[in-house]
């Protein structure tokens, strides 16, 4: 018995993607290895803080200008924003800038964490979905919350494996898995991973889609692993969809030795 | 700072092997999805028990016959041996048959758990050697063992993430990355794995290479698992070249927010 | 250095607690198990449904009947509400009946998990604190919302180890610490524990008490887990106090030989 | 149902314990601290290389003068062996010195780990049996290599937890757990632990007892640490005796709501 694949595309908003993994523009050491690192990615969303675009200097350089907007959907975030107000006061600066209807709702509530907030992100999301963007929540990884906020129409929810930045891969793989199995929407994994075997596993626990930055931009050498992190979303992509071995306490032979000769 | 990873070759007992991946033949549901499954998989290396291959009925059909073996590397290994005298017997009935000068010592101290018994382990292994065999012992994670078998020219150490058969993953990363860190032969991960985010977790790590069967096998689509392998271990391996970022207790932005319009 | 502990007081809401140990009253198999699991527990506080109380059938037998209750606190909670409205009025129900100002917030947001839902448990609280109550909500493990609920005004926070029941233990002894780190008001976890284990943890992390219920009345022997259970809380405590060694990655001997005798 | 726990007593070598906790002597900062940490801690048995006692010297001050030797029964381990004749070569020193006939076999097999080497520690057992000694052999957590143990005399196995000295905890509870279900003799964990919750854990998953060192003499409070690991060997003892519950996926309420009032 075997999987369909071939049309294994993800929908969020009515777009159709077929990479599964959104990449963060940020803190790459320059704009040419963050142009490659894009690159071999496969990714065809990137995300972006609003306030890092100099919106009122539009002449000077860009953390953008390298890339062919045109091939990538691009996912502005509401970064820097700490309560529903000034995260939907900068959406709307984003969408009057005409970059986009898509928006993350990022709410900070605590600076040493950057864990989001939950009340904050669900009032932001609730008023920008009224206005008619497509509002992809950055929320920690609370199964009723995520419900809620597909409740009041977000378009996808992005839980975190971790905090942002700390490379702690999947905390709470229960809650991830609550998360997924209640879901309508899109689930795509949102901060915290730190290496190719922790998007494998969000992909397994059934995950969506993965949102990286730092993993990659902090990694030796961000191409290449922007390369291993593309193929670990299709390996566990595929090792989802083609449904694992049971677990079990005890052992049971590969290579079966019944009924052999010279015993 | 980009490395190469053009030549990323594994060599084992003098051989070259360009996949990373070992696919054990055991336990397929029929000899077409086994072909398939090791077609996608990429392995150039296949294991299976020596006293599976009736080697005294030539003329019965083979569980092997499907393969065009030409273009593998046959492993074969000594399951079914409970001490190392046993495990000496077949690997030259092995040899004798003309199968290859490669063997994997399998030496099994338990029928529940299919652990491997350390001392006939080394025993066999250091008989073995002094014979010509390229030797390949399958043992438990025990750093020390590793290195004693090493001593005695093992070709390649091949420590179990698991007890075979049970999908629980690499049970203790520690004395994995010990035996990585100490071998000057290369170390392949075998038994237990149980999907693609814990054979990344393994490349990750250190692994050289990685020994798949009932993951793969007892998988609902055991062709997409097997490919879903082959890009986990791509995906690990070059996460591994890349170097992870590190992990940190806590947060440090990835769309930083200093010196920012509009605050 | 040693640290005093002859005044570890826990205090909540003005009152003051020797023992860290909570113990729920439900689920026990009879009530001469129940009683005899809450003597050597030696919990002081005893959380129950408001609604299993039959508050409109008091000459019918009571499962806190055998229960001297003048000598602990008891901790009604709204379990059964499914929203801020309805927890609240459980809460009045239960103040006027004379029971206590005390109430433990409990809205549940999905009837599989049991999970919390972060908003109504939000609105709740500050409704129930401007009505006098001591409020403990009853939380996820979310950082950021245990630190709202402080804000306005909750005795306690409650978060879980894990959903109601399962016994799976601390799922994210990262947001855990987080919480800890930054509360003011103490830290109870409340729900998943399953094990000693598991509380000793709890504490070491800084928890300020625990509250168990299935993890002793579902035990095959609830009373000697009863006993366990307030063994590990102190153990926890006084690890926690006393100030664990640093996890390192390599050795150092306890047994250290250098200058010795006979090398 | 209860357990009876009145009589739970350990047996080794003949010789009948009621505490659980074997305590080492080696790096507290001072043998006050040393003497008070072995009061509070509870042990029976002392524990400390042969090597440190400096037999050669028997005017100079020593390690264990403050501790009234005729309550504890001493263990004596071949910390500093490297392979086994040098293990076999202290344990009769330590005989010699009319010290005890109960030796802990300890042979290191990498300076950086101070893991134990399976194969001299099988051979220095092998022979101190059939020389009448009581032999507990320190191990790595292989289950067949503690089996092997047990077949040749051993009169209990001691497992580490994780490296000696580094406070890692449990790093493999399957493997230890393993041992337990197979063993005839005592399972006493070693080496590796960090903290109460490590040893209410190892006691759960059916050890018999706990070895610690570091994780007394290392902590802040050393006296208050030691009280605490006797508490914690109590709670997990009691909690493995008393049946913990099963752990499920999903949520079972503690405070059942069915056919309640005011619904």
């Amino acid at each position: 018995m075997e999987t369909q694949v071939e049309n294994d595309e993800l929908i969020i908003g009515g777009r159709t993607f077929r990479s599964r993994l959104f990449l963060g523009t940020g803190k790459f050491s320059d704009l040419d290895v963050q142009s490659r690192a894009v690159e071999v990615s496969g990714a065809e969303v990137l995300t972006f803080a609003v306030r890092r675009l100099n919106l009122d200097r539009p002449d000077e350089p860009n953390f953008l200008e390298r890339l062919d907007l045109q091939r990538f959907t691009l996912l502005p975030n509401t970064a820097g924003a700490s309560d529903a107000e000034e995260a939907v006061r900068i959406a709307r600066l984003a969408k009057a800038s005409g970059l986009c209807d898509m928006i993350k709702v990022e709410v900070v509530g605590n600076p040493k964490t950057l864990l989001p907030d939950p009340v904050e992100t669900l009032k932001a999301t609730e008023v920008l979905v009224k206005e008619g963007f497509i509002v992809l929540p950055y929320i920690s990884d609370d199964p009723i919350l995520a419900k809620r906020l597909e409740e009041v129409g977000a378009a996808a929810v992005m839980p975190g494996a971790a905090p942002i930045g700390t490379g702690l891969g999947i905390l709470n793989p229960y809650h991830l898995s609550y998360i997924v199995e209640e879901a309508k929407v899109p689930v795509i994994v949102d901060a915290g991973i730190g290496s190719p075997a922790d998007v494998a596993l969000a992909m397994e626990l059934g995950a969506d889609g993965i949102l990286l930055n730092t993993a990659v931009s902090g990694a030796k050498d961000p191409v290449l692993m922007a390369e291993a992190m593309r193929l670990a979303v299709e390996a566990g992509r595929k090792g989802y969809l083609a449904g694992r071995v049971a677990k079990k306490r005890y052992a049971s032979a590969s290579s079966p030795v019944e009924g052999m000769v010279g015993r």
